[in-house]
């Protein structure tokens, strides 16, 4: 497999590192916008690029109902189907165990999908989803696993973790010759033996990278944070470390410092098209009556095209009267506000100086 | 008034001008985009100066509406607000008379509409319209018209066109100190006789340019045509000629050569929004299946963001799912499309070889 990943510096348990894909390097701890079906909502390939981003997570369930995994590959993998020149990574289908429950049946050989568009009926299994992966050409694949939910009880999440862990073994031995990387998924939900018997077994199976799965399914934050703490501590210093699916400025800072090095979140594009924007000073609604003649950008700092050409009142305006220029704009503000913030955290653990950052309030008084 | 329009060469009809406003300069014939709200849907200003825009076309109805003038006077103007630096230009509220008719009462003073958002009662008068357009800082402002529907009885467009020339009067006397220039604008329906008497009576009260209303109502194609070629011919040969809402590529060509220097048009923007783009060997309808496993761009000869980075089948797949991000692109495509072809137009005009230029046709049997 083709993956190198260097840790550079450290500060404390924090760890500047560089990933080197076949898609091109990717300095970590690295935010990874999410293109479910192959692009940010609202945001052209160029516009990312441009943003700073480096590495584009899409969805392995999504693009397999559509276009197909078969007509990706017949046009040259993901990477120029979705005119994405640097490293891809796809999630393997395992969050929608979760978040598609309703139309999905596990059993010990894989999940049974019912299409959400159509019902059509659709089965991955380990074997099949890091095959669909390779064909995909991405340069970071992501195993099958089956994402509990919580609250979930501890023989159940038991279970389950037993079960992903058979899938993780037959993940590792069907990658053969990948063009990128595999990464294991620690799965356990809340429980802390359950999350060092998920490291343990998948640190033998010696992956390219491991992720802790199963957080951002509607746990209190103490709880994310707790699983998050633990289960970092325990692995593979040497190996690029993936939290998936989170989460907010706080949640990432509070990661990075316990040893996280790559993230997803939908978070800013969701929230950038609801009209709630990050900035350097804490949470804007940009929607509030307050910055109807607010000529400021959304934040100062920021030389993202939206903070760059318009006014909070303009974007008001926008967002109010259902322009989809508003989300647009929004979206790419915050995106950049995210890709930002991480290179501000990779700086402060070159420098050693991780514990002088700050996070923004999440809603300050003034807006 | 601050504007200077020069003529630099002409072949035939058509003219190469250089038209001077209080923020730049813009090479005509030139297209206009429609950013009815402040901004072209689902595109940024910066893209949209990416693309070579040289100045957009906002709607004085829509923006007293939402957010009020006196909101974007606060907020230092219009281009300000909206953060365009180039030449602005904005619609009277005349063609919301005949789109938004059942809202819209016209007496001799005026016109009084019911908020299409909340039914309040906003008056408009030619004394007001220019007086919001001057307070806005456009750099081209138009007087308030009716414009009529089609069809309409001789009697009553001879009718509407007098109260439309006394409200021309009434705006050239309210105009005083512009920021930039103020365009009367010629109705008179299909009618020859009614057009030749709109041009005769604006040109009297030397207006900074002249527009041609009342098309692209519902008329065929063929007397669309006719009211351009007999009215294009009658307009002052010194000022800039403007033809409101159109059209295709043919069209555009067709008043170009005819004499046209300015235009809008929602067609590029709307039709990309539908997934029927143009290109350099006709229009595509992207979601047609044929497109489905196409590894070219929209269009070989175009350079825009969309063509640059993606394919046919990325957009169809994006357009197919309802995901934004394929309108965006749709649009920046289209929006570069109109650009590059009234660029096409400006240099056949000076090299005098525009009966050369052809259009693409409208659907070839391909797509």
């Amino acid at each position: 497999m083709a993956l190198r990943f260097e840790i550079l510096a450290r500060d404390g348990a924090a760890r500047l590192g560089r990933l080197t894909t076949p898609h091109g390097v990717v300095e970590t701890p690295a935010f990874m916008p999410v293109g479910t079906l192959g692009a940010v909502k609202g945001v052209g390939p160029h516009e990312l690029e441009a943003a700073g981003a480096r590495i584009l997570l899409s969805n392995l369930y999504h693009l397999t109902l559509r276009p197909g995994i078969e007509a990706i590959e017949e046009l040259g993998g993901l990477h120029r189907f979705v005119g994405w020149r640097g490293p891809m990574i796809t999630d393997s289908g395992g969050y929608q165990v979760f978040s598609l429950s309703r139309l999905a049946e596990v059993d010990d050989g894989g999940v049974t999908f019912r299409s959400h568009l159509d019902g059509a009926r659709l089965r991955f299994t380990p074997e099949g989803v890091v095959d669909r992966q390779r064909r995909l050409g991405v340069d970071l694949a992501m195993v099958l696993d089956e994402c509990p939910p919580w609250p979930v009880e501890h023989g159940a999440a038991a279970a389950s973790l037993e079960r992903t862990l058979v899938w993780a073994r037959r993940s590792r031995e069907a990658a053969g010759e990948m063009p990128g990387g595999l990464f294991g998924i620690a799965q356990g939900s809340v429980f802390p033996d359950l999350r060092e018997r998920a490291v343990e077994a998948l640190a033998e199976l010696d992956f390219d990278g491991l992720a802790i799965g199963g957080v951002s399914v509607g746990e209190p934050d103490a709880e994310r944070r707790a699983v998050v703490e633990r289960t970092a501590a325990l692995l593979p210093d040497a190996k690029p470390r993936y939290l998936m699916g989170v989460g907010t400025p706080a949640d990432l800072l509070h990661a990075v410092r316990h040893g996280i090095d790559l993230f997803d979140c939908v978070l800013p594009s969701r929230n950038a098209r609801h009209g709630l924007l990050f900035t350097r000073r804490g949470t804007v609604r940009i929607k509030n009556a307050v910055h109807k003649r607010d000529p400021r950008p959304v934040d100062e700092g920021c030389d993202c095209p939206c903070c760059r050409h318009v006014s909070r009142a303009f974007l008001h305006h926008l967002v109010r009267s259902g322009e989809v220029t508003g989300k647009v704009l929004a979206t790419l503000h915050n995106i950049r506000f995210y890709l930002d913030f991480m290179g501000q955290l990779r700086e402060a653990t070159a420098s050693g100086t991780l514990t002088d950052v700050g996070v923004p309030s999440v809603a300050p008084t003034s807006d």
